[in-house]
C-alpha cells in the first residue's frame, strides 16, 4: 500500500480518519455515539476490575481506558474494536510486574508499544501465522481458568498471595476456612446477576404479526440494553448496597478504598524508579520484564489480529495497519500511566451490536472515561471487591474454549495434541512459558510431518517398459525429510524393499498396493528409478546431498532418472549430483528401454539369440 | 528389526559380534591387528592432548580412550568407527565442566551416555535429520576455530584463563608479550612438521611399469606409515628433545609434568564431589551441567551418525544400533573415570586407510591403551604442551569447512544463512548457544517456506467453460499458510486480482504468466474456484478454519468446488465447511457449467432468446 509515494494517499494511508471523516454523516454520528457510550459501560467497571487482576490501583484501569479509544479513532480501519485494558494482559502484566510498581507496567506498555510499532512497520506479522488456531485456543482457555481461579479470593473475601494456578487453589484451600460470609454471598450474587443479565438479551420476543407493536421492541431493546450495562448496573447495586449498609468505620465487604482522583498527568515513561529502598534503573527495569517485552507484544497482536478478522466481514484486511495502530495506542497509553492494553472481543462485540460505524465511536468512548476521571472517582470507594471479582470472572469464563475440542475430533485429531499440551503446559508452568511451549509442539508436529513426505513410490511393471520404480515426491523437499528419503530409496536399491510398506505395485492389470493380493515386487528389484520432479519447487543443500549420496549407490548397478525437472530444480540437482540423467516426459520411454538394453546386455544378447 | 521374538536373532542383533566372530580368520585379524595399531597411534597423542583441552590432566584422556574400542567391539556394526575422545567433545566438556573437577566430566559422560541410549531404545534418532547439513558444517567450523584459538597460548607458552573465542583473542593480544621463545619456536616447528608429515601420504610414487619393484612400494608404505603415525612421531621426537636440553629442575619448555600413573580403579561415577570446601550433592552437579546433559548427547550422536553413514558404504544403516552403541560406550566408560566421547573421524580415516576388516580393530587398540597407561606414563612427564597444542590444531584445522560455502552458491544460495549464522552465533555466543541458534534459523527458514506453499493459481478462459480460477495446492497445508492461502484466495475474490502475482491467464491459445504480454485478467472476476486436492493430504484444523471463511466469502457470489478430495480430505473438508461442494474429475465439466447456468440465469435467458 506503501508503493505509491504519492504524498496525499500515503497521509490518508497512515491516517484513514481522513478517508471516513469525509463522509462522516449525523446518522452515522449517532450509531457511533451509541455505540461509544454502551462500550463504556462496559469498558468502566472491566477496567477497574481489570487494574485490578494486573494489581493496581484502580484508576489505573481507567487510565489505560483513556487514550487507546482516540488513538485507534484516528489510525484504525475497524470500527467495532475497542482497544483498552483486557482479562489477558493484565493478568499478563501481573507475572511480570508482580512485587515492584506502577512504573514497571508502564515501561512494559512503553516497550510492548514499540515493538508491536516496530514489527507492525517491518511487517513482522506474518510471524503471527505460526501460531497455530489450537494453541491459541488452548492459551486463551488456560488464562481464562487462571484468571478465574485468581478471582476466588476476590469473591470469598480471602487474603493471599499466589500468582500461578497451582499456588492459588493450594492457597484457596487452605484459607478457605477464612472466607468472609458477606464478601462471599455478595459474591456470589453478582456472579448469578450477571449470568442471568448476559442472557437476557437472548429472550425471544416474538413480534407480532403486523409488526407494528412498538411496546414489544421496546421491551427487547430495554432488554438488551440491560444485558450489555450488566457489569456497570452490577457494580453500581453492589456499591450501593455498600453505602447503605456501612456504620462510620464500619464495612460490611472489603471496599476498594480512596483511590486518587483527577486525571493522569502527562508525562514521559519513567526509566527509573522506586522499589522498597532502592533506586532501579532502566535496565535493571528491563531485565525485570524480561521476556515480558515479547509476550505482551506477541500475545496482543496474535489477539488484535484474530478479532479484526472477525469483524473486518471479508473486507482485505491490512494486518501491518492494525499491528501498527495497536503499537501507537500502547506508546500513547504510555505517556498517560497505562499499562499495556489491546482490542478487546467482548467489547468489540457490544460495540458491533450498537451498531458502531466507524472509528469515532473510539472518541466518544474515551470522552466517557474521561468524565468518569474527572467526576467519579471519587465513589470508587464503595465498589465492592467482590462485585469487581464477579465482573471479571464473568467476563473471563467465555473465553474458555470446550466446542473447539469436538470441532478438533471431527476435523484433525492430532491438533487435540497442541491445545491440550498447551493448556495444562500453561496451567502448571505460567500462561508465558506455557505459550512458549505450544508454539514448540507445533513446530514439532510440521517438522515431523515435513519429515515424512508423501513419495508416491511405485513398482512399475506394465506395457513394454522395463520394470522399474517411480517416486512422485510432492512439496518442497528439504533437510528434515533428506535423511528419510535417501534412507528409504537405498533401502530399495539393495532389495530391502519388503520393508517398505508404502510402495504400490502396478501391472498391467490394477494398481494395487502392498496390503493387498496383488504380486509381491520381484526378489531382484528392479535397477531403475524415475523421480517425477513435477511438484518440486525447491530443494536445500542437506536434501541435495542425500540425493547424492543415494544416487551414487544406484549408480553402481543401476539409474535414476529426473523426469520433468523445471530449470531451478534441474540446475541445483546439476551442481549437486554426479552427471544426473535427465529427461522430459516425452522422452521417458525412449530413455528407458535404453537404459534397460544397456544394462541388461547378456538378456538383450540371449533374446536376440 | 526387533520385531521377530526368536531369542538368538534378538541376541545377534543386539550384539553384532555374534555375527561376524563366526566367520573370523587370521587374515581378517591380521588386518583388524594393523589398523588397531595404526589408530592407537593416533589416538595416544590426541587423547593426552584432548585431555588437556577438556582441562583435566593427561591420563583422563587415556581413561576416555579405554573402553570405547572394547565395547564398539561388541555392539558396533562398522568396521571403521573409533570411539574415544575428540576435539568437538573435549571443547564441549570444558565449557560445561569448566572450574569444577574431573567427577562433573565423568557424571557428564554417564547421564550423556543414558540420554544417548534413551535417544537410540525410544527411536528419537529421526531428530537428528532436523539438524541441517549447513548447521552441522558452521557449527564444527566454528568449533575447530574455536579449538586452536584455545591453543594458541599453548603453541606461544602464554598462561590466561580464557573460554569463548571472543575472549580467548582479547587475552592472546594483552599477553602477546610474554610469549616463551622457546615454546613458540617447537609450537610452531611441531606444526610445519605435522602439516609437511600429512602431506607425505599423498606422495605418489610412479609404479614401475612391470609392477614388480618392491623398493618402490616399501617406500610408499613407509611414507603412509610415517604419516598416519605423525601425531606420535611428533610427540616423542619433543619429548626426546625436552628430556635432552633439561638441567635438572630446569627445563627450555613448559611440560606435561607428574601424572597419575596405572589404570583407573572402576567405580561408579560420583554422585558428589567436592569443590573448593564444599560438597556437591547431584542436584548441585547436574544443575551445573545444565543444558550440557542433552547438548552433548546430541553433538555426539549427530557426529557418530555422520561418520557412520559415511563408511557405511551404501550398506543400509542401523542408526538406531549405531546410537545404542555410542550411549553404552559412554555409560561404560564413565565406570572408567571417562570424560564424553565420541567416534573420530580422523580415526575412522586412518583405520579404514590400514585396512581394517571388523570392529574386532577396537580391542586392539583398546590393548595398546591398556598398556600404555600400564607401562609407558612415567615418560609423559617430558612431552612439552607446545607439542601437543600442535598436535590438537593441527588436527582441527582440516574440520574447517571451506568448501560447503561453494558449493551452497552453487545448489542452494539460501542455505549460507543457517551456514553463517550458525558460524558467527558459535563464535560470539559460544559454541553449544550457536548450535540452538543455527536449528533455529533453520526451522524458521523451514517455516516461511511452509507458509509460502506453491499454489499454482491460474485463471482459465478456455472452451466451453464458464472462466474461471483454478488452484492445484502442493503439499500439505496447515497452520504456517493458512493465513496467507486464505489472503490470496480472498484478494482474488474481492477483485483486487491484480496484486497477485502468481497468477497464471489460460486461454485457449496458451498459458500466460501475469507478467507476459498476454491478456490481463478481467476486471470483474469470475466467481468459481476449483481447487484440485490431488495433492493434498494432510490438513490441520487452523488451515481448515481459514478455508471456511475463504469458502463463506467466495459463496456470497460464488463457488468453490474441490475438485479430486481423498476420502480423507473429504472427511476433513466435509467436518470444517459448511456444504462443500465435492465433485470428481470427470463431473466437474457438468457441475461448472450447472454452476454457471444457475448464477449467469440473465445471461443464459439472452442467450436462449
Amino acid at each position: 500500500m506503501l508503493r505509491k509515494l504519492n504524498p496525499r494517499r500515503l497521509v490518508e494511508c497512515v491516517f484513514p480518519i481522513l478517508q471516513w471523516s469525509r463522509h462522516y454523516e449525523l446518522r452515522t454520528a449517532l450509531g457511533d455515539l451509541i455505540a461509544g457510550v454502551t462500550v463504556a459501560l462496559t469498558l468502566i467497571p472491566q477496567s477497574i476490575a481489570y487494574a485490578s487482576l494486573a494489581g493496581f490501583e484502580p484508576q489505573y484501569g481507567l487510565y489505560a481506558s483513556l487514550v487507546g479509544g482516540f488513538v485507534y479513532g484516528v489510525m484504525g480501519t475497524i470500527p467495532q474494536i475497542n482497544i483498552g485494558p483486557t482479562a489477558l494482559l493484565s493478568l499478563l502484566t501481573f507475572t511480570y510486574t508482580n512485587g515492584t510498581n506502577p512504573d514497571f507496567a508502564v515501561l512494559l506498555c512503553f516497550v510492548g508499544g514499540v515493538v508491536t510499532l516496530v514489527a507492525g512497520i517491518a511487517q513482522l506479522g506474518f510471524l503471527v501465522d505460526f501460531v497455530s488456531t489450537p494453541v491459541v485456543s488452548g492459551f486463551t482457555s488456560a488464562a481464562a481458568v487462571t484468571i478465574a481461579s485468581s478471582q476466588i479470593k476476590g469473591l470469598l473475601g480471602l487474603h493471599f498471595d499466589a500468582e500461578t494456578f497451582t499456588s492459588t487453589w493450594r492457597a484457596v484451600f487452605q484459607n478457605v476456612a477464612n472466607a468472609r460470609l458477606n464478601d462471599t454471598v455478595l459474591g456470589l450474587s453478582c456472579c448469578v446477576l450477571l449470568t442471568g443479565m448476559k442472557a437476557l438479551k437472548d429472550i425471544r420476543i416474538e413480534e407480532s404479526e403486523d409488526g407494528k407493536c412498538k411496546g414489544r421492541a421496546m421491551v427487547k431493546r430495554g432488554l438488551w440494553a440491560a444485558s450489555v450495562s450488566r457489569n456497570a448496573l452490577a457494580v453500581v447495586a453492589a456499591a450501593a448496597l455498600a453505602f447503605c449498609l456501612h456504620r462510620d468505620k464500619d464495612h460490611p465487604f472489603i471496599l476498594t478504598g480512596h483511590i486518587t482522583a483527577g486525571l493522569p498527568h502527562p508525562r514521559v515513561p519513567a526509566f527509573q524508579t522506586t522499589v522498597g529502598n532502592g533506586t532501579v534503573y532502566a535496565g535493571g527495569m528491563l531485565a525485570h520484564l524480561g521476556s515480558g517485552l515479547l509476550v505482551v507484544p506477541l500475545v496482543g497482536i496474535i489477539s488484535n489480529v484474530a478479532i479484526a478478522k472477525a469483524f473486518s466481514k471479508g473486507k482485505a484486511l491490512d494486518a501491518t495497519r492494525e499491528i501498527v495502530a495497536l503499537g501507537l495506542c500502547n506508546i500513547a497509553g504510555s505517556f498517560f500511566n497505562s499499562f499495556p492494553v489491546n482490542g478487546s472481543f467482548t467489547r468489540s462485540a457490544v460495540s458491533d451490536a450498537s451498531g458502531v460505524a466507524t472509528p469515532a465511536a473510539g472518541f466518544y468512548t474515551g470522552l466517557i472515561v474521561l468524565l468518569t476521571l474527572t467526576l467519579l472517582t471519587p465513589y470508587f470507594y464503595f465498589i465492592p471487591r467482590a462485585a469487581l471479582a464477579a465482573v471479571i470472572t464473568c467476563a473471563v469464563l467465555h473465553m474458555v474454549d470446550l466446542q473447539i475440542v469436538k470441532k478438533l475430533w471431527k476435523t484433525n485429531k492430532l491438533d487435540l495434541l497442541p491445545l491440550t499440551s498447551t493448556f495444562v503446559s500453561c496451567l502448571v508452568l505460567g500462561i508465558e512459558v506455557g505459550l512458549g511451549c505450544g508454539v514448540a509442539v507445533d513446530v514439532l508436529l510440521l517438522l515431523y510431518y515435513q519429515s515424512r513426505p508423501r513419495l508416491q513410490l511405485r513398482y512399475v511393471q506394465e506395457g513394454s517398459l522395463p520394470p522399474h520404480y517411480q517416486m512422485h515426491p510432492v512439496g518442497g523437499l528439504h533437510f528434515a525429510s533428506a535423511e528419510r528419503v535417501r534412507s528409504e530409496l537405498m533401502a530399495l536399491n539393495v532389495g530391502r524393499q519388503t520393508k517398505i510398506t508404502r510402495v504400490e505395485v502396478v501391472t498391467p492389470d490394477a494398481i494395487l498396493t502392498n496390503g493387498g493380493a496383488g504380486p509381491e515386487p520381484p526378489k531382484l528389484p528392479p535397477n531403475l528409478l524415475i523421480v517425477y520432479c513435477d511438484a518440486l519447487s525447491r530443494l536445500d543443500y542437506t536434501f541435495l546431498q542425500s540425493m547424492n549420496m543415494m544416487v551414487e549407490e544406484w549408480s553402481r548397478d543401476g539409474h535414476v532418472i529426473w523426469c520433468g525437472a523445471q530449470p531451478k530444480v534441474r540446475e541445483q540437482l546439476e551442481a549437486a549430483i554426479h552427471n544426473p540423467l535427465f529427461c522430459s516426459h516425452d522422452q521417458l520411454s525412449a530413455v528407458l528401454i535404453g537404459l534397460s538394453s544397456v544394462t541388461q546386455v547378456g538378456n538383450v544378447s540371449d533374446t536376440q539369440l
